[in-house]
C-alpha cells in the first residue's frame, strides 16, 4: 500500500567556501539529496538560492541572497561568519554538529591529556638528553581536569575523561548538569574551578566574554605543574602569558591547536618553545562521510517546515 | 550474633626486592594483613617463611626457603625469576594482576595509539621545521590495531580501543574469543593478523617462542606507514630491524618502553632516531594502593586453603 507523501519541494543550495573544495562535498550531498540542485560560486542566481552551505565564504556574498531560508555552516565554530558585518542576522544559521568531528575532537583531547598524565612530553625532553628518568605515576583519580565549555564537544570530552577514571569539572555560561561532572558557571565559578584544576581543556565558542580567557590571571589560579589544551580558537589564549607560565613552571606543558593568525607565522615564539606542542588546526577536521548525513537531515527538516537544531543565538554570539 | 570463625593462622611473609623499597609496601601490607608477620632480608629465618613477596629478588634466595607455600610476584612479568636456575619450580608462583597496573598500561597504550592516529608524532617533527602542514584525518574505523598477547593486559587494551571505535584484532598462543575482537593464533594466524594491521601493540610474555617477534619479517608484513608499541619486554623487538623499518618508511613510528638492557645505554642508536619514542620502562608502574589489595586477597586465599589465581605455568614460561 503506497504511503501518501507530499510532493518534495526541490531546493536550490549554494556551496560557498574559499577553503573546502566543492568536489569533496557535492557528489555526496547530491546523492543524499537527489531532488535538490547544487550550485557553486561560478554559476548561481542570488534570488533563487534557498540554502547556503558555508565554510569560510567570501565576505559579503551571503547577504546578497535575497530568498535565503537557511545558512548551514560546515564548521562548528561560526565566529568568522559573525565577524562579517554584512552577514544576515534574520536568516537562521545552523552550526554543524557532526559526530565524526565530535569524535575526532574527543580523540585529540584524550591524546593530549594522556600525553601529559603519563609524562610523555617530559620523556621526549629526556630523550634529547639521553636521560633515563622514570617519573612518579599518578592514578587518574588523582587528577582533576577542568573543561571550559560544556556544549556538544565539552560534554563528549567529559564523558571520555570520566570513562578513563579522571575527576572532571566543567565551566559553562549557563548552569549545566552532567552526570559525574562537577559543574561551574559565571566569574566566581571560573575561579573556583581553576583552583582545583590540574589540566584545562578549552572548547569554548569565541565571544567577547571568552576572548583571552587563558591569561596570566587564570593560569596562575590553576594547580602548579599542569597543562592547558586549547582546541577552540587562538584568541582564547594570551600567548605571552602562556609562555610566561611555562617558563615559571606553573604550567608543565601547553597543547595548542589554534592560533590568532593561521598558519602560525614563522616568527612566533611558540615554534621554538620546548614546552609547547603545536598542531596545525587539526584537532578535528570536518569529515564529509559523517557531516553530509547531518547536513542532509537538516535540509529535510527545513523542507518539512520543522525546526532545524543547533541554530546560532546571534545575541550570545554562538 | 557473633559469626563462627576459624582461628586465623598467622603467616610469615618475606619481602624480597633489590629495587622496590620495603617502606613503600610493608606499612600498607601490615594494615591489610594485621595478623601476619613481615620480614625483610636483614632479619628472617629461612625455614619459617610461608610466603615470599618478590620484585627482582637477589638470585638464589627464594630457593633456600624450605617451608615456602607461595611466591607472590609484585610484577606481572616473571621472566627474570624463571631465568634464575635455583628458583623453585615446585612452589606455586602467582603473577600480580593489579587493577592499577592494568589501567596504567591501558592509558599508555591509548596515549601512543592516539599519538600515531592523530599524527602528533609527525606534527612534532613539523614543529622543529616550523612547518604548518595539516595531514589527512582517518576515522578510527579505518584503522586496524593488532594486539600481540590477549591476557589481562591485552584484553583490557582491546576493550579500550574498541570503545574508541578502532578495529581490533588479537593474537594469542591458544585460541581466545573476545567480543568485538578478531582472534588469531599460531604461526599462520600471526601472519594473517600482521597483513591487516596498521598498528601493533606488544603485550606478550617473554618466552622462547615470543623472543624477537618484532623483526624484519613480521614488520614487513604489516600495512605500510603504521606504528609499533612495545610495552612488554625489550627482547621482543629486534632493534636493528625496527630501525631499518623506520628508515624505509614501512613503519611511521615506534613507541618503545622496554629494552634488552635498562637503563638504555648511552650509545644506543634509539636515542637519536627521530622515529622512536622512548619511555623509561614506565608504561605501567606497580601501584601499591591497588596492588596491596590484590596481594592481601591472594594471601587470604592461601590461608583458607583455596586456589590462588594467576599461577605461573612453568612449562609455558608465564
Amino acid at each position: 500500500m503506497p504511503r501518501t507523501r507530499k510532493a518534495r519541494t526541490a531546493l536550490n543550495i549554494l556551496f560557498l567556501s574559499q577553503i573546502e573544495p566543492a568536489e569533496r562535498w557535492i557528489p555526496g550531498l547530491q546523492q543524499a539529496l537527489p531532488a535538490d540542485r547544487f550550485h557553486t560560486i561560478e554559476n548561481y542566481d542570488p534570488a533563487a538560492i534557498d540554502v547556503a552551505l558555508v565554510a569560510r565564504p567570501k565576505a559579503g556574498i551571503v547577504g546578497t541572497l535575497s530568498g535565503l531560508k537557511l545558512v548551514q555552516s560546515m564548521f562548528m565554530g561560526v565566529d568568522p561568519l559573525l565577524a562579517d558585518p554584512t552577514f544576515p542576522r534574520q536568516v537562521p544559521l545552523a552550526r554543524l554538529i557532526d559526530t565524526g568531528m565530535v569524535n575526532a575532537m574527543g580523540e585529540t583531547a584524550i591524546a593530549h591529556i594522556l600525553d601529559w598524565h603519563r609524562h610523555h612530553y617530559a620523556y621526549r625532553r629526556d630523550k634529547l638528553a639521553r636521560r633515563w628518568n622514570r617519573l612518579g605515576q599518578h592514578l587518574p583519580s588523582d587528577r582533576n581536569i577542568g573543561i571550559l565549555g560544556l556544549g556538544e564537544l565539552g560534554t563528549s570530552v567529559a564523558q571520555r575523561l570520566l570513562a578513563l577514571g579522571f575527576r572532571v569539572s566543567g565551566w559553562s555560561r549557563r548552569p549545566r548538569e552532567l552526570p559525574g561532572v562537577q559543574g561551574f558557571h559565571g566569574e566566581d565559578g571560573l575561579d573556583a574551578m581553576l583552583a582545583q584544576s590540574d589540566a584545562l581543556i578549552c572548547l569554548l565558542p569565541l565571544t567577547a566574554q571568552t576572548r583571552g580567557i587563558l591569561n596570566a590571571r587564570s593560569l596562575a589560579r590553576m594547580k602548579p605543574g599542569g597543562c592547558i589544551v586549547n582546541l577552540a580558537r587562538g584568541a582564547h589564549a594570551v600567548v605571552p602569558d602562556v609562555l610566561a607560565a611555562l617558563d615559571s613552571g606553573q604550567l608543565a606543558h601547553a597543547y595548542l591547536d589554534v592560533f590568532e593568525v593561521e598558519p602560525l607565522p614563522q616568527d612566533s615564539p611558540l615554534w621554538a618553545h620546548p614546552g609547547v606542542t603545536i598542531t596545525p588546526h587539526a584537532a578535528a577536521i570536518t569529515e564529509p562521510r559523517t557531516a553530509i548525513r547531518r547536513i542532509a537531515a537538516n535540509i529535510e527538516l527545513l523542507r518539512a517546515g520543522r525546526p532545524v537544531p543547533n541554530l546560532v543565538d546571534f545575541g550570545a554570539g554562538y
